[in-house]
């Protein structure tokens, strides 16, 4: 058990965001409403996944939507609690921790944020080990959670509960529609679980990952060292390629952001030209005719000289990137997992082959 | 207080189907609903308004989605009872009667499923003395009833709750979105009221003369007598004019059937030729430069030989139409009302003019 601190929150959100492979949204707006909790004197206690009890009630607590809308269109603040609030006035019962749906950009904070608010720890973990498009996509669901009850709630008060949904696939066809007529962003809440279940099916040590990871960047820009090295010197993977976006193309649709961008290779890298598809989140790279990275490992970008993560709503023409590819964690390897990440999942007519770091 | 036998139910499809004014849905899969429910032994209770006690809670049941949708997609019969039971959870109280949503089509008999299945009687009346295409569109909420909460439910098993929104046209367009993505067609409960408001804003003693119009119809047929006379004798209005369909145009979109039709004149009316509006249901009549009738005003349409009921969805070329207007009750004239059902609130810039019969 331990308390997040302000010191923390620029770290975790550099971590949070490269984590984030391009999604989860910009962890800025999100940071400041976590340190605004913090000034106001909330406390934001995280707990290790070994310290849930068995008898513990968790959700999970998080922004959805278009990470492009939730950039512009600043989020109300109350609207996750709200979502979490309906589900506990819902259920009859107090939630007792809170367990994140991503470490990545914004829906990284959401959940301190939350848990702050309700004075309940948050789990120092969560359901993706990076961030993904759609909500049937996280490990709480994948081995076998529930998806319902759900709540939704807009920052106008509007709040939905699911009470019975089939399965994953109709919670994210369902509440990506209310989402979009909320207005493209909206709070979320489900995937509630006893801390027994909790305890097998989330990734745990996320948080602290990316907040060692944030203060390795820090400490690498302080000391003029390389910033691609320090991530992955605590995160595990390697740098695929450092050269410099020449076309990015992006829509928003059905709620998200999607599109390629192109990456020139320079310095050592000189002549080499990759390409990146996204949906929210990058999903694979392209070379020649080769792919040979795809999710559920992780593909993120950072810049160059700082080792600022870049988010897909902030990619241009002409930014000096890195591109990192990083193993993801065990959990979302399985046949079961796959079956809802990997690259099938997304359209591509692949199979995952994992990353040799 | 008294019971609907299925001698009714012939009467009463026909009779909702022309206060329907072409929507609300074909009564024919909702009588054979009705039917069923009488005999597997089901009791279809009818109280009067007035009988209504103080402390009573209602609730408005009904399907929603395109009625083209509803007739293609065989409803799976459990979705608006299921409905109304989320609620009851969601709540923690049961309701003691059902109050329609509307007089109009299909949506005149399920709450006669629901009220048998549940046990609780069903009141004579409903929210608009005809059928509307929008939720907002209920005395219910005109007059003040709380948009919130509310249910819908699908025949999959699917059920979304609305725990708050901001108001009657947010509702709308939530539940718009999630029953178009459960297929088209969905139960919803909502409208919950006590006693002491449901009869000041319901519309009464509607299913009542849906029987004693649809007896009419059927006496006339037997006698060879003019069905449209028939109609006007226990509704009040007139015919409009005798006709043939020559056109229509009709587009499923957003969840409603939209459209207009043409008919031209026979008989005493050769020569005559007028345009029919609708989205679901009729909404304005033109004729030449003029609109001589408009929403809230009853405009319905019968085949001129037996007086059948022509729904929006089953109108086509040649059909030999009596086109009848009758003034719709006082509850839709006040000002209140008209900003929701009246020309303005579906983009006509022209006023109510009340139809003089």
């Amino acid at each position: 058990m331990w308390y997040v601190t302000e010191e923390d929150l620029i770290p975790a959100a550099i971590g949070a965001a490269i984590l984030g492979t391009g999604g989860g949204g910009n962890p800025y707006l999100g940071r400041l409403r976590a340190r605004a909790e913090l000034r106001a004197g909330k406390k934001i206690k995280i707990i290790d996944p070994t310290e849930i009890a068995d008898d513990d009630l968790l959700v999970a607590a998080g922004g959805m939507g278009s990470p492009v809308v939730a950039f512009e269109k600043v989020a109300g603040g109350n609207e996750e609690t709200d979502a979490v609030r309906a589900l506990e006035r819902h259920l009859g019962r107090r939630f007792t921790a809170i367990a994140p749906f991503e470490m990545g950009g914004g829906n990284s904070m959401v959940p301190l944020v939350v848990g702050a608010r309700l004075g309940i720890p948050i789990v120092d973990g969560d359901g993706m080990g990076r961030a993904f498009p759609e909500l049937q996509m996280i490990t709480y669901l994948i081995y076998g959670g529930s998806p319902f009850p759900a709540a939704l709630a807009d920052e106008r008060g509007n709040r939905i509960v699911v009470d019975r949904i089939v399965d994953a696939h109709w919670l994210e066809r369902i509440m990506r529609s209310v989402t979009i007529d909320m207005g493209g962003h909206a709070g979320l809440a489900n995937a509630v679980m006893d801390g027994a279940f909790c305890r097998k099916a989330i990734i745990p040590n996320t948080l602290s990952l990316a907040i060692r990871m944030g203060k390795a960047v820090l400490a690498a820009r302080r000391l003029h060292e390389d910033p691609g090295e320090a991530v992955v010197s605590q995160a595990g993977g390697r740098r695929y390629i450092r050269g410099k976006v020449v076309d990015v193309e992006r829509r928003a649709t059905r709620g998200f952001a999607k599109g390629h961008l192109v990456i020139e290779g320079v310095e050592d890298d000189t002549g080499r030209r990759v390409e990146i598809d996204f949906q929210n989140e990058n999903l694979v790279i392209r070379e020649g005719d080769e792919v040979p990275v795809t999710v559920p490992d992780l593909i993120t970008l950072i810049t160059s000289d700082e080792g600022e993560p870049i988010t897909t709503e902030l990619i241009r023409y002409g930014l000096r990137a890195d591109v990192l590819v990083i193993p993801c964690p065990d959990l979302l390897k399985t046949p079961e997992a796959l079956e809802v990440v990997g690259p099938r999942a997304f359209g591509y007519d692949i199979d995952y082959r994992p990353l040799v770091a």
